[in-house]
């Protein structure tokens, strides 16, 4: 029988403090190495779903809306939102937490595909993720609608073939 | 009369070895490290083209095919792809260049989209890039459909209200 | 009325992966990179207990059994243990969890304590903490002892003046 | 016959400029980035004692009274104060040293305590250490206090056993 | 037939933006981390002329006219100089890039020899360097020069043997 | 009356352990990082000679004839060699210290220039050093070849007008 876990089995708290060489002329933190810090608490997540060694196969689109600056809390929370055959989606929330203000303000999510390879780096099965939450639920469903846009986007999948994509633009 | 400029003009080369904190237990760069590069080589080709402190607004889908393994030559070069009224797409290519076997393997792309900030952080006009090679035409073409997609992702445009895509999917 | 938290408030959770640099001949983590991370996570614990800018005072005696290897995930927690009228205790859990061999073992214990400061590094009051879980009571009365020891150790107390530890001496 | 070394052929010294990314936001050195440069100048000192691979097992009491601003000078100076049959106590002093206005102050220091460990990580006999200068008798001295303290507080001896320490606290 | 390259064939550009830890208390980038960044881009220009693996045998004198801020965009271009049989000579050229100011302004340069190593690190062959450019060809001839200079200040060429270096002072 | 110093009171001891980010692909520290290093360490004995902030004017040639390995401790020494009225000449010695092996291994020097400024960046006058030991003065006369030298190659001097090298090119 297949193996099943649910997605807090795979939930990662990475807690930082924003350094000055992370942060642009504004002293804020770069785009960039939020992304990175987004990526190496999602590798975590995917690692902890499948026991197994992961590595990143791509990103979804990320905003960056709100500023988060040098000497701020960072909070960031991964959890593997839906597993298919042999990658899977994790979805990161990051948080910039101000004790001193009393504030926690989410600033944005990333949306990672990993996969799980051997020792040779070859792609190996995954076991099923059953979200429990309703956020984890419509988390879980959206993945199926993102799977479809990555695959037309990158060529894979002919826009017409894809169903979930294709109901929403044909209203 | 407002100013123009062309894509050479922002072109960046960003040329790196991978250092062993890059890379993952299977000694290949992170994909999240590799984000924060081209998040910062795409950084200094809006400032190029804009001249003014910018700031990363979004990053769009990214994936990553090829390892990068440590040690290696990492290039990367960017170049504004469109500018919009107070974003501009930035355009990152990246390459592992292995002189020793005499290989260079395109690795992936990503696209940026970045806003030029005031002193105060606040959104400012951006110049108008004109596109002259054939690629650059495509990717500026391109471009225009890329945000209709991301506005209707995050909520901003109806999908039925984009022309671009409506057109890609409806047939 | 005095205002008062429980430890719960003030939890901080530190998910890291052990980087190369971080690591001596053996591949396993530096035990001084492992106090400076301990350091980072308690601050915050410091910081959001008592909603202030939080500076080190000292750490307790901290003894490392277990390695932790390159590649490693490193999880920290710590939580404010007591608080005292201008200073507060701070405990630091650290595990090491292996996702692949299904192990997360305990390696270490820390006790670090901080003093809050106005923007003129001078020490402020810090709010009561009242602990809830057996656990927590536990770590609550020891600090008590832990205090006294420190002040006879730095010469600011007589050994028989001592309450707590002169008891554990005298039998 | 056994070898015996003195503590001047461990000594190690360290100067390093604070870093930003080293502070906190009152721009004064983390507690824990200190800890982590005490621990690595140690480790020297306990390698040319010993000759040998060493492993920190644990890090005494340490507090922070003075802080250490960006951009100072800091200098770290440590010797073995005592060898034990397979651990040794290394003693680091940690100066601010600001030839500008022509202060030197020691704003701390700190006891460590490392094992010699082979290639395969099993603990090795430490050649004996013969203190010399008057501080260095002290400090010898003082490391066998120390260790019973740190025996008691881990639970392997018990207080009612201990020598030195039973005589400071039952007067 | 021996193998003969140009000195495009070895063209390597790396452009940076300066971080908070890597500049002095002026807020400057500090001499050392640019000679650092200088080795590492002339490195893989070597390694791109010879198609081996490369290691700095020496820097030739650098000077630093021009003070580069904290958040400034560094150029630096390095091309292969002259190929001697075993060792080659690398000229680094170095720009600070203000768009928003729009001024490039040539802060120094520097010259760097590298040997090719087999993975034994033993010397090997390197391929003849061809100039095309006047700078090329002015900066290839200068090479002999320094090259003779440099073996007199080792110790290992008489004064009174050089030819190029002994015309210079004699007039 | 003019303040003069000796050269120890400028005495710098800067011991590292060379950490993987620092080696290339031969695990060796890259030569760069080596000079980066060194020129921290003369700064300091720079800012401790005149006993204000200091800025790198130039580094001097500098070779690597021996690899120092990754893990490896790397010792540097560094003293003002010689002041003139607005510049300094700082001397750094590196050693490669194998307590294991029990060697230590002279492995390099460098020398660097440095010019002392006020809060505006101007340079500004420097203490006269007194050399003492043997050393010191063969490499404080040696300082005033080197000064010609660097002299003439930068195109400030002509050659005919030097006093020093003219006689080592002339025999």
């Amino acid at each position: 029988m297949e193996k099943t876990k649910n997605a807090l089995a795979s939930l990662t708290i990475m807690t930082n403090i924003v350094l000055p060489n992370e942060t642009n002329s504004l002293r804020n933190l770069f785009g960039g190495e939020l992304l990175a810090k987004m990526d190496r608490c999602a590798s975590i997540s995917a690692a902890r779903h499948c026991e197994r060694r992961v590595v990143t196969a791509s990103v979804n689109h990320v905003s960056f809306d709100h500023p988060i600056p040098e000497g701020g809390i960072v909070v960031l929370e991964s959890k593997v939102s839906r597993a298919f055959s042999t990658s899977m989606e994790v979805y990161v929330d990051v948080w910039l937490d101000d004790p001193i203000n009393q504030k926690k303000i989410h600033t944005n999510s990333g949306i990672y595909t990993f996969v799980a390879v051997d020792e040779f780096n070859r792609p190996i099965p995954i076991p099923k993720m059953t979200p429990e939450s309703e956020e984890e639920i419509q988390r879980f469903d959206a993945a199926l609608r993102r799977k479809e846009l990555s695959l037309i986007l990158s060529g894979r999948m002919k826009a017409a073939d894809s169903v979930e994509l294709k109901k929403l633009f044909s209203n």
